[in-house]
Formats: C-alpha cells, sequence, structure tokens
C-alpha cells in the first residue's frame, strides 16, 4: 500500500484516546461515590444528544456542569456545590491517556498514517490531553464540535469536519470506542475501527465496525500486518 | 376554570412515576455496584437519543440489554452475564410509583383532569407500573413511542401522541422530572410541568417550565390554588 491509499485516521477523544477512569477520583475527592463518574459521562452524552435531536448543541463544559449539579443534588458534595463542580470539571483537564495510546498512536504515525481528532469535547481540552500524552505532533489537526454545525453523531458533524480535512470521508476512517460514534460516522460515509479495550460485545443496532481491535497498539500492528483491512 | 378549559395531562413514565433508585438492588443482586443502575439507565437514554439523531429507534429493552452486556464487560457479575442481564431487565417490572405519586394523581383525576401517559419504554411496562401503583384507572391511554416514528424528545414523538389524544398539542402539557423531555414537548408546542424531587436546578440550555413542583401530591395543590397556572 502505497502512502496515497492510506486513509486518514479520525481519533475520538473521551475515553478512547483519555481514561475517564480516572474522574473517579474527581468524584470521590468532593466526598460523593467514584461511580458516579460513569453516570456523569453518561448524562453528558444523553444531553448533548437531546439537543442534538433539535439540531442544537451547547458546550461540553456547559452540559458538565448542568449534569454535575443535578448529580450534587442527590449526592452532596462536602463543599459548596458549585466548588465541587469547579473541581470536577478540572479533573477533565488533568485526566490521562490509556497505557497503550502512546505506543499505538506513535506507530501508526511512524507507519505514515495522516491521523486527526474529532471531539465532543472542547479543542482545548483535546490539545491538553495530546501534549500530557507526548503524541500531540502525530496529529495534523485537532477539531471540536464547539466550531461544527452539531455535535457527533449527527452527519454534519462528520461533514463538516471532512471539509476541514480536505478529505472525502469515504477515504476516512473513524476510531472510536463508542459504538454511537462509529454508527454515526458509517452513516455519513467513514470505514470504522472499534476500539474494545474490555472486551464488551458490540450492540446489533449500531453498523458493524470495520476492524475490531483491543487498543491501539494492536490497530498499529494490524495494519501493518493487513493494510488492506483499511483500503478503499 | 371549567372542565372544558382544562389541559390534557401527559405524564412521562420513566423516573417521573417510578422510582429507578430501586433498580440499584437488582444490580447489587448481581454482585455489581448498585450505583451502575444510574449509569444504566443514563446509557440506554444516551443510546436511545444517538440514534434518533438519525431517525432511528429502538426498543428500550434492546437498548437495556445492550448497556447492561457493555457495563457487565467491565463489572463482571457474580454469575452468567446473560444471567445477570436478564435479571437487571426483570428489575424494571418489579419498579414501585414514588410515594407522592398515588396520591397525586388521583387529586388530578378528582379535580377533573384527564391525564395519560406517554413513556420511551414500553406499553406493557408502564401499565404494569400504573397497576402496581393502583392509578391505571386514572389513565385514559398509556403510549409508548414503540408505536411511533420515534423517541422523546423529537417533536415527531410529542405529535403522534396527540394526534392520537386528539387533542391539540397547545392544550397539553407534558409532566416530567427530565428537562430533555420538557424541552422536546415544549418545543413541540406543549406546556410543561417539571417535577423536581431532589431540588436540582433547572439546567439553562433546556426551555423553563411553566410550572416547577417537588411532587405530583403539591403539583395538585398547585393546579387546584391556581387552575390558571395551565389555563391556554
Amino acid at each position: 500500500m502505497t502512502a496515497d491509499d492510506r486513509p486518514l485516521l479520525v481519533f475520538d477523544v473521551n475515553e478512547t484516546i483519555s481514561d475517564m477512569r480516572e474522574m473517579r477520583r474527581a468524584f470521590e475527592e468532593v466526598g460523593v461515590p467514584g461511580e458516579l463518574a460513569a453516570t456523569w459521562f453518561a448524562s453528558i452524552l444523553r444531553e448533548g444528544f437531546a439537543l442534538a435531536v433539535h439540531g442544537e448543541a451547547q458546550p461540553f463544559a456547559a452540559l458538565g456542569r448542568a449534569v454535575a449539579r443535578t448529580l450534587f443534588a442527590v449526592h452532596r458534595p462536602d463543599r459548596e456545590v458549585e466548588d465541587a463542580v469547579v473541581h470536577v470539571l478540572d479533573g477533565v483537564q488533568r485526566l490521562p491517556v490509556h497505557p497503550d495510546v502512546p505506543g499505538g498512536v506513535t506507530a501508526l504515525a511512524d507507519a505514515g498514517y495522516r491521523l486527526t481528532a474529532l471531539t465532543n469535547g472542547s479543542e482545548a481540552t483535546a490539545e491538553g490531553l495530546l501534549e500530557r500524552g507526548g503524541i500531540r505532533q502525530h496529529f495534523e489537526s485537532v477539531l471540536s464540535v464547539e466550531d461544527a454545525p452539531c455535535w457527533k453523531p449527527a452527519s454534519e458533524s462528520y461533514a463538516w469536519a471532512g471539509r476541514i480535512w480536505g478529505v472525502p470521508l469515504q477515504r476516512a476512517v473513524m476510531v472510536a470506542v463508542h459504538p454511537w460514534d462509529l454508527h454515526g460516522a458509517s452513516r455519513a460515509g467513514m470505514r470504522t475501527v472499534w476500539i474494545d479495550r474490555y472486551g464488551a460485545p458490540y450492540p446489533q443496532y449500531a453498523r458493524a465496525p470495520d476492524v475490531r481491535v483491543s487498543d491501539l497498539t494492536r490497530l498499529a500492528a494490524r495494519l501493518e500486518g493487513d493494510g488492506a483491512a483499511l483500503r478503499d
């Protein structure tokens, strides 16, 4: 496969690159159960997608604050609610990348793939994460839906990004841990890679991914061994 | 206010009528943290709304099973995953109504309001819940989006229900605990009542409710004292 055959690899950011499990600590530090972190993140997406149904959008952080306030009405933090909300949101800025990310991303870049990121979070948060992970230099761009007409998984979000990349979506591959993201990307014309770090089954209601691997290191190995997996 | 002035009161079901906190037990009974119940429910809605962005839909139970399988890949239950999935889904069929529901619903019916239910869950589940709560007789109908073109909060779901009720949406009032439901109902032309049992702040990105009360008993008292609150 020549360099020109290689598709653009588009990485989701939250949970695909960042290890959101570390958010547990931010919740525990304000005196509430760490398990709330998972509810909080799922609820942010729930709210964002509910708005997307109407073609509306809000910044990820605005939804993050609102959802935290709702959770803290039931699970009272050990400090003023607004202070706890700030503490939790700050936690997002300290998240690490998953252990497989630096090696996997570097191997893909070394193999000549063009890499980019497309996040429902803010551009600044994604940039900070990639910097902390030591991999920012491997991404030719970092895009946030905050500059798009709408959030993923709306087709317009991927189409908007494709125009900025200057690449037909048929030559772009969404790499994500979330089936809803891959389903939306596939509907928009992209090929898809599912990163399944925990061995979960893929839901039947989402379009099946073209490639399924357990982490980014294995994705790099897979594409080296079988570049045809993602060829046009 | 005469009977003809009275709007149709449309009740959401999950969490508005059912006490979803009891789902904690179903998760604990399969050996995983009870807090997963909240993550599970938020994730079902997240998945349902992601599909709604594309105009697609799946039954609530199908999403409930898929989300449970994903959660159980990380939090291993004390039995076969499929057995644990069944146990959790069965828990939905045993949920009680909130303590304020029987008295509040009965008072509203006694005051002459027409009551109906519109759920993103299944019709059978909603029927069973209302029966267990001893209030089924107060509802003239129980509708599920499984018979509609799409889930709430898509405008078409409320419009579809309005055609079945035979009532212009301007004369129907959505009663729910979820701001995303009230936002969608308002966009579809309905008036809205927010039930806020835990004293949470209402999110700024959702259309403000016309009435805000802490439970259904207080809604009945509020409408008796100030029927104009929901008059056309």
